[in-house]
């Protein structure tokens, strides 16, 4: 059998570099197909850093300026794994080279950027998603299925946090290797955009479009050391967010997400409360979804806690991996993202989130921050 | 030994009627004290349901008017157990009577309301407590006990829902018998005052003022029957409540509550993270306490559950029951309210919540529904 | 009304004692019937230690004779709260004076003595029963409802473990006020007649007859100190104790507790497997029963955990105490008891567990003890 | 950097065919040392299933006959993932050819057997390891650390279960393709050598020699019908094994395997109870242990689960893959194995367990199986 190649170039070498490295490794080997993913380049300013990166993992060579790789002709994927400031620029360089993207989340600094980003690759035609890598963990794609079987009735909830305890730490520098998160010159946003984004996109897939928001944010360490300048300085991002709002279904929202809840490491919870079934999940504990089926004989209803790995491969992905009982680790939700992106390609129809998806995640990043500052209502823009 | 007599006049007969009831049958035995609670009258309107109540439980003798009772000379404390709109002329008139009052909650309909019976309870120099008992769940105590001893360091977040799914049912009626907390004139507010003011009574005791709130509200179903007009009407409490906030010690609030919540009976919980340790509390395992404590040694750092009973009675109220490992349940912090309360009139120094402690969470009360109704920022007034 | 008096002779003051008395108390107003509960003598050899508790817990009178006691006209029940080796001795007197008896378990130091006690209430046709309260916990109740339904099939395996840490250090002393557990000669034997008979008693309500036992024990701390001589002296009694064993029904048995296990306070812990259904149930989070039903449709199947107050009352006993979601304790065990014992008086139906429904654990323990002995396979008596 | 090729040959296809090649390609990205396995060969008796598997997998080349894939000058390693009646010829085989090997467990159908397999290894003086991959879940190398560091003092009891459900089906057929294991031609045994196995190796490496057992097992499927065959014929392997006995530490064990405890797909627990701390695992949630800390101050005294992911890398092989709060699935332990084989290569101190290691679960799989037999005690050949 011959497989077409699939060669990826990717711009970036940090930890979703090598998250999205092991997926692309994975993916032939779990979920055989007719594409062959081929690591073609890896890209990043510093050769020293990008070359042990390069021959660890197996990119073919090695590029120092983003534009070259982006220009070559061996390369079908653009992967953009960069800090947030240059996701725009990157892809609007990629989809005029006609090239696939498969970019990271969030999809932009802001809606309008976002917007651009969206036209130009569906103005070049070519396949796009965003690394909303969570859609695809087992047990939040089982979740999606219980919901399209209409087993949870009408919604009345929907509630999701993303609690760390990581930057409590007031000496902890902003900017600079693994820390630009802090930085909103690179970031954009601080919690808003790193972990409600994701929470954004669950939930919009899950229990479509949110209409309103009110929200309050907090910088709790006003300044701190910048690495790029030296200098203490202002702290620019949202050290914690929570908003409350409306979905278009009726349901009501409640989110919260904070890099100052001491305990909590990367605790991305969500909890549905529909008229005949809840369903909740635990990032900590991913391998598991809680449900309450209120259709359950009366004597026998309770919360449960499914195993995904449990029922014979019936749930989402399972069928793929081990037997009953051993449960799956985070970096298979990449995997699983580039064996769907594969499908999208092989199928015609194009596996979400595409770039068209994850504007409507920064429109309401945009309402929410907007909310944050007028203290007021904001009304999500469409 | 003689034991002084607490004598006890019981207004109403319901739920909240028996839990104080068994509380004052087990206090002696548990909590033993110089006073002897005396279960004198039990009252309501409708004789007939009131005897059976009150040989039940052995009342000495029953009234059928609450004045009455509350003139009796026979009667220390009078205990206030009917719904909202009897709470301010009952306790009003106990007051003028002199009379000991321990009244359920919420205080009042309102602050305005609320602030007239502290007026009138501190005027006439009787002792007074609200029956926010989740204070003394022995859990709950330990937390409060925890945060005084500045275990939890600088407080960044507080959060509490209180999720239950009794009246997702629109075929459930308003008013009447069990049923008037869904009945605005008799309830005053939904979820709001029934709920939500558990929850922050608590919030205010373990972390202090809440200065200003942004809320929303939903009433999901907006018309129900009601029993006593005998007419489809509509609803006019909140069925759902969302406020987030900030407290004067510049942590964040998000509190929920809700009776649509699928599957959730009295789920009250709430969770405080501190720069040093962050706390967890669910009142349907109410025997635990959730820990996160920073300062263990790095390698066995994780969330703990602490069980109350297990310290050898270490733990609040923990002595005077049962041996290590055997839960007690619900309605023990009915017992150690007592017992609390005799304590006080022991000691001199009022046991809280008192009627002014209780005011307070009258305000915030005011301050949410304010803010949802005008979908702006509120500041709680003082 | 007027109720018939059942009038309590308690002899002993200790844990059982608050308990009993407390179960007594409450019995009336949660369970009313046609009887009540009259408190009307306590009674222990220390007159100085039985007043006070008298006096505390309401008895009318005092006795510090046991005999004095068994013959009062008033004394309609006769409670053994004694230690194991005064059983046989009150019952047989307590049966020859025509009284009613609620004895301690385990019901007697051996078989053969609880033979001779059986054989004694039977003769004397004395209503008896053995306070083995774990049945009468709901969700142990309820296992037994899940069971009489025939829900679970045809079962494979029970497995039952009763973990304490209480005698880990080597310094307490054997014998004397609250510690004749550790004394042979006061308790008959160590953790198999203190905490294993609790799980033998509720594993052959559950699953019937157990048929052959194969067992080991150890003696960790191999001398103490002993209060009553004064001396260090060996340690008889069992501190831990295992067994495998064949049920009638040809399920496997695996039992084991100790007093060892460092953590564990009571864990008293079961678990069922049965072809269609597994249950399982642990002391410490006393309120839930786990279930994993396997007629569920296959992708919602799981474990689940059942809050016993959650069904609107419909779980057993929990109609008669708080709103769904407020859980109850312990104690309440013994309340269901007695309330049962008095449903038996009624209804002529006597409520188990009798002598001769004891006697039966009785006879594993031997057998089992004879194993250990011997490290042979044993059949129990029948 | 030319790093040194590991060049492997693979007998076998199946589940563990497939677990090992997985380690086989991520061990040289997460855990990169001076060697790069390359999957030199693929064998199996049927062309038409190994060929795929080889493409799917990267195998270089195929092989039909084990004896010629062992002869192979270009391979390094023999991994033998075949049926257990097939380990000790393809063993001596390979360490007659000088091949290192890699076997996976149990080593043999006896300890016979895996004596004569030593002895080969030995005297060749090939690098060997049996795929007792739990060893390397990180929570149970914590657990192995916080022994080793001497936490726990001194043992009084290991508890150990693996509880599956997967034979409860009557009609599930002997032998063939994937159920080998119910056939003990191919198997040996039943539960004990293939799951007992498991727990006995964890517990001599966490916790010393086992001196004597005592052992029942049972079938409770009496007759399957045979694939190879085609009759109907006697099961001669058992269904469910429970076992006690005695450490040399003193220590007493319980072990207990079946396939018929309804709900349970591989839950593998281990509990141990140390005077200063006890610490549990359970394999459904492989990502925690939990453990219980005396030492710890007694208010926050408490059983806590450890998040391994969550401390920066602190706990075993967690340097390696993500960021704190995202978890390893059950694959990863076979990629630490790979990597500490590789690590004992390059250090010269082989890394466990060895054939010699793992002859001793051998041994006691021996004694267990003919105390079930005898109804005795035994003591395990040393």
């Amino acid at each position: 059998m011959s497989r077409k190649p699939l060669r990826v170039g990717m711009i970036g070498y940090g930890f979703m570099g090598r998250a999205h490295s092991n997926a692309y490794k994975q993916v032939g080997q779990f979920f055989p197909s007719e594409h062959q993913v081929v690591l073609k380049a890896a890209c990043a300013r510093n050769a020293d850093l990008v070359k042990p990166f390069a021959e660890q993992w197996g990119y073919e060579s090695v590029e120092t300026d983003w534009r070259k790789l982006v220009e070559r002709k061996d390369i079908d994927v653009v992967d953009i794994c960069t800090p947030n400031n240059l996701h725009k620029e990157i892809a609007l360089a990629a989809a005029a080279a006609g090239k696939m993207i498969l970019c990271e989340k969030p999809l932009a600094m802001n809606a309008a950027e976002g917007q651009v980003m969206v036209d130009a690759v569906e103005k070049a035609k070519v396949a796009n998603m965003v690394w909303y890598n969570y859609r695809r963990i087992p047990a939040v794609s089982l979740a999606k299925k219980l919901i399209e079987e209409g087993r949870l009735g009408k919604i009345f909830h929907y509630r999701a946090k993303f609690l760390q305890d990581w930057t409590i730490k007031s000496d902890l520098p902003q900017g600079g290797q693994g820390l630009w998160r802090l930085d909103a010159a690179a970031a954009g946003s601080g919690v808003s955009g790193d972990l409600l984004a994701h929470c954004i996109d669950t939930a919009i897939w899950l229990n479509g479009r949110l209409d309103t928001v009110c929200c309050m944010t907090e910088t709790f360490v006003k300044e701190r050391m910048h690495t790029l300048t030296g200098k203490v300085e202002k702290v620019e991002i949202d050290d914690a967010c929570i908003f409350m709002g409306k979905f278009a279904n009726g349901s009501l929202a409640n989110f919260e997400s904070t890099r100052y809840a001491r305990g909590h490491k990367a605790q991305y919870t969500f909890e549905i409360n529909g008229e005949d079934m809840s369903i909740s999940w635990d990032l900590h504990d991913l391998h598991r979804l809680q449900i309450f089926d209120y259709k359950t004989e009366s004597k026998l209803r309770a919360w449960s806690s499914i195993h995904v790995t449990d029922n014979g491969g019936e749930h989402p992905y399972m069928d793929k991996w081990w037997v009953p009982g051993l449960a799956v680790g985070y970096d298979t939700s990449f995997t699983h993202q580039v064996a769907d992106f594969i499908k999208g390609l092989e199928t015609g129809t194009p596996q979400g989130p595409t770039f068209r998806d994850a504007l409507e995640t920064q429109q309401i990043l945009d309402a929410i921050l907007d909310s944050a500052k007028s203290q007021k209502w904001v009304t999500v823009a469409k």
